[in-house]
Parts: C-alpha cells; sequence; structure tokens
C-alpha cells in the first residue's frame, strides 16, 4: 500500500506518531498468546504459478475429476465444509478435511501429523487410493506428457527431470502463500482498539482465562501441538480415527490429534477431526466440557463465539487457473473403470 | 483499452488509417462464413457476481460436492475433459458435458436443445438426480438460510423473494459473459494475415471446401442448428442417446444433436455427444467419414487440426468467489445418505 503524504513535514510527524503507535502495539502483543500473521514470502512467483496449476488440476487423480482443491476449496475457507471428504468413486472419508490456509504454520500436516511438511503431505491424497486413487508415477507420466506442463517445470527447476519431488514442491510453494491476514482480531492486535466490540473482546478475554488458549495459541491459534480428543471427559464418536497413535504406536498418543487452527474458523465448519459439530456453538459447547470440564453458558458460548468470528481473515484472491491442455499422447482418465 | 496518442494531428491521422483498415476488415469478415466474436455486455455487476457464487457453489447440490464448475470446469475450457460426467454418488452420466463457454450464442441449450436458453438450463442439473440430486425448493432453502446471499440477493433483485427463477436467471447472467474473445483466427477475420501461419490458412480453406462450415459457422462456428449424428454413414455408439427426438418426438430428429461450438475445441475434448473422440484428429476423421464422405488423408487431417487449434480464444479471468458460509440454520448437506 502506497500513502501519499501532502507535504514532507506532515510525513514526518505521521511517520512519528505511527513509530510510538507501533511501539505501544508490540508492547501489546508481547503480552498476548496470539500473534497476527507473519507476511507471507512470494520469492518463486512462477513456482507458485506452476503450483496453483496443480493445486487445481484434477488429471492428478485416477478418475480426472478430483483436484486438491476439491476438497481444501479456496472458495470455502479451503476446506469442503463435509464432515468427512468424498473420494474416488464417492469413497467416503475417513476424518474430516483440514483447511488448507495459513497451513505452513502448522507443525506438522493431517490429522495425526504424519507429514513433517506441505510438501510431503501433498504426495498423500494423490496416490491414497481412498481420496485421489492415483499413483506418483501415473501423475508424473501424465504431466510429462503434456508439452506446455513440461516447459513450466524446466523454467522452474531448470531442468527436464519432472519428478514428483518436483510436483510436491511447487503446489507446497502454492499453498504456502495462502495465507489470511488482516483479521478483525490481527487488526485489534496491533492496537486498533475499536476493530472488534465488547462482545467479541470478552470473548476472546474468556477464550483465554477459560484456557482455550492453552492450545489455540500463537500465530495460527493452533497447529503447534498434538492434544489428547476427551480430556475431562471421554470423546463419544463412531470415527474410528485414533490421532498420533498411528503414527508413534505409543498408547500415551492415542486420540492425540493436532490441535486445529481457528483461523476462519467461521468458514471450515464442521468441527472435530470426524466432523460432528455443525456449528460454532456446538463446537465450544463440546471443547468446554471434553477439554476443561466446563459448561458455558449460552451467554458466555455466544460470547466465544463472537470473538471466534473476528478471526476471518482476508482470503486469498485466487485467479483460477487456466490448465495445460492435455496432448494426443496423454492417457485419459479413467473415473469408471 | 486506452490508448494515448502523442499529439492530436496524430490522433486524427491514426483514427482515419484505423477507419480504413476497419472497413477493410468489415469487407474481409463479410465473406467469410465464420465471424469473430461479439463483446459482452456485462450491464450488471452485481447480479454477474452473484452468479458466479451460485456456479461455484456445491451447496446446491445434495451431497455440498458438485457445483455447476465441475462440469463445466473454467480451468479446462468450461468443460470436464471426460467422456461423460460425474453425478450424484458418482453416477455415469449419460452424455459429454458441452462447455459452457460462447454458449449464450447457441439457439438452444443441452446436446437435444431441450432448454431454451441459458436460464432455463441453469435449472436442470440442479434438480437432475443423476447430476445435483437436488430440488429447486431445497436450494432456494437453503440459500434463504445464509444471510450473505439474502443480501446479495435483495440488492440484484430489489427485493426479499429469492426464487428459483432468480438463482437460473444470475447464473445465466455470469454463463453470458463467459466469452473468448480474440482468438488467433479472429485476429486473422480482422484483418491481420498474420495471425495463422500457412498450415492453418490451408485447413481453413479445407474446412470451408470440405464442407465442414456447413454446419460450423457463424460467430460460435456451431451452435446455430440441430444436424444428424451419421449422414452418411452410421455412427455407432453403445450411447442410447436419441437427440432431438427426445425433445420433438418426431422420427426425423431421431440421432439430431445440436451441432457444438468448435471454439476452444483444443480444450474441450473428449468430442462427441458420446465423449468417444480423445483427439482432435479422431474427431476431424469420423466427421470428414460420416458427416462428408471423405477420407481426409493424414496432411490434410493435420492441417484442419491445426486451423481448429486456432480457435482457442482468451479464457476469461475468473477470480474464484469466496462463497458466504452457511449459517447454524442451514441444512447440511447428504453425500452419503
Amino acid at each position: 500500500m502506497t500513502q501519499h503524504f501532502p507535504s514532507v513535514r506532515f510525513a514526518l510527524g505521521a511517520l512519528a506518531v505511527a513509530g510510538l503507535l507501533a511501539t505501544g502495539a508490540v508492547q501489546a502483543q508481547a503480552q498476548e498468546p496470539v500473534q497476527p500473521l507473519p507476511a507471507v514470502k512470494t520469492i518463486e512467483p512462477a513456482k507458485i504459478e506452476l503450483g496453483k496449476k496443480l493445486f487445481f488440476d484434477p488429471r492428478l487423480s485416477k478418475s480426472g475429476f478430483i483436484s486438491c482443491n476439491s476438497c481444501h476449496n479456496l472458495s470455502m475457507g479451503g476446506s469442503d465444509n463435509l464432515k468427512t471428504s468424498i473420494g474416488d468413486r464417492w469413497q467416503k472419508g475417513p476424518i474430516n478435511s483440514p483447511t488448507v490456509l495459513n497451513s505452513s504454520l502448522n507443525l506438522a500436516q493431517f490429522w495425526d501429523g504424519r507429514a513433517k511438511d506441505l510438501q510431503e503431505q501433498a504426495g498423500g491424497p494423490i496416490a491414497n487410493p481412498g481420496e485421489m486413487a492415483f499413483t506418483h508415477a501415473l501423475a508424473v507420466d501424465l504431466l510429462r506428457s503434456i508439452p506446455q506442463y513440461v516447459a513450466e517445470f524446466k523454467k522452474v527447476f531448470g531442468h527436464d527431470k519432472l519428478s514428483i519431488e518436483e510436483v510436491t514442491s511447487a503446489i507446497a510453494a502454492f499453498e504456502e502463500t495462502l495465507t489470511t491476514p488482516n483479521a478483525r482480531f490481527d487488526q485489534w492486535l496491533k492496537g486498533d482498539k475499536k476493530a472488534i466490540d465488547a462482545q467479541e473482546l470478552r470473548g476472546y478475554q474468556l477464550f483465554k482465562n477459560a484456557g482455550c488458549v492453552a492450545c489455540h495459541n500463537g500465530p495460527n491459534l493452533g497447529g503447534s501441538s498434538f492434544q489428547r480428543m476427551g480430556v475431562v471427559e471421554p470423546y463419544k464418536t463412531a470415527n474410528p480415527a485414533e490421532g498420533r497413535f498411528a503414527v508413534t504406536g505409543k498408547d500415551a498418543d492415542r486420540f492425540n490429534f493436532k490441535v486445529p487452527t481457528l483461523r476462519n474458523v467461521e468458514l471450515t465448519y464442521p468441527y472435530f477431526h470426524d466432523g460432528a459439530a455443525d456449528t460454532l456453538a456446538q463446537a465450544v459447547d463440546t471443547m468446554g466440557r471434553l477439554q476443561l470440564g466446563r459448561t458455558f453458558s449460552d451467554a458466555e458460548n455466544a460470547d466465544i463465539v463472537a470473538f471466534l468470528k473476528t478471526l476471518t481473515g482476508e482470503q486469498p484472491q485466487i485467479t483460477l487457473p487456466i490448465l495445460p491442455p492435455s496432448s494426443d499422447k496423454t492417457k485419459r482418465p479413467q473415473p469408471f473403470e
């Protein structure tokens, strides 16, 4: 953003005031367990653009119908708003699709953290028989058959190899740009005390005092630890997922899941790893009882929900990519075979 | 586009030259059976923006997973690049998804022309049990439960009714903007003789001389008539579609289908109502033999294919809409029930 000051003298005065305000804001932030989102780095625009094409390309699935964007829909908070996702041949997915927004801030990827970063995550669904049902080898063969993709990979990576590592690296580079800055709560954190209203502030104070913030903290209000689902009371669900235990095999990790981010939580319903909570009011009630041993009154619940809705940031402005057409040599999708 | 001229005198001179060129171009066009795309009218931006949201909103399907864009994907030439489309619960669709690009120029919609215009068409898939599997009543109830949609409909239509007619009218208004101007062939038609090369020009001349242009003419190179699939030889297919006969009940209309546009045909593979032809070479070969009784040589086929690829226009630049979130009252999608 460029600001035009009418005179140098005014500009200097304004800068001095801005400096004082910034110092105050930094002090205020230092006392809060939540921080504004860091700025996104976009140092590799060609790689990001390639990654965007791949993110939207359903040819990375066996059927030619499912892309990354199918379950991490950037029109819908980077999620699919379904309890559990729909995979190849309409298979019912085992778990709720986590948002891709701000996901680079998470300590690991997937609910059980089995992928260490976005690049490792990106390879998972492509080859998962219940999701995109393709293989890495077929995905690479497909891309190599499309001249415009071959040229773009060469431009980005400097050689003709075109490997799955480059595919997932490009997708991850695009996903790293999917941040949602400048939520009203971030504006408040940075010193604009009018950015949230009295109810929303009450909700934030209760969110801190009741202990929600013990897990939902940091710039992503979550994503920084694995925690047990059902601390005070066990969580009742028909969903068989056992969380972190599936990765470590340690009994202590059973039902430990990555704490989800609360950024844009207004957009990423339904909630929990099984998608059992349709509304924020339900989610807040369940979390209060099971994790904190506390039953929020209707008014308290409403205050926390009001606060949570201040976490909706500016959504990424995505120009829909135009995908390079298949060539005569490209293997055709097989949705029904 | 704004042009800045260094002086008024030069501007007047340039305009005079431009006028002469334009006259010449109009004369050239008048002799061709194909015309450039007309300019698109965007006189209702709020309605178009609302229609764009609806076009991308999977909540207009029972599953919450299928939107208009699923089968008319604006990253993929406004089609899904599948032989026949995938519907609710992965049902195999009966027919190839026609492109939505430039579709407002067609004399009617669907392969059999059963919808008179885009608005009538838009209501079809929403309520088709094999496609989006919703009902118009449920779609309207859903939209009425979402405050931001209610406000947008009121802003666009001036009242609180929110009917299916308004839903389909907004979708159609968006679709009318989906034109693809300035293809290389249009540039050639407008007088830029270097816009296509010698092979592409040979292809166009053969396209005219062999008779392809008898059906694929006008600004959309098709879309202006119903014609029999299999004139000289019958078309062999397992697909049971009977074309226009399904609408009129007249024997003479059996296997008559709307002639598809050839604009962006490089992007809208596979071809024919059953999607049986994977490549342009196959499609040209089949059309030559069955419709014209002519077997094109490999060189002739390649010339026509080269010409067809000059019909790829500027694709619509779509900023992905951010969909208004469901409210607590919104009925949740039912993909597996």
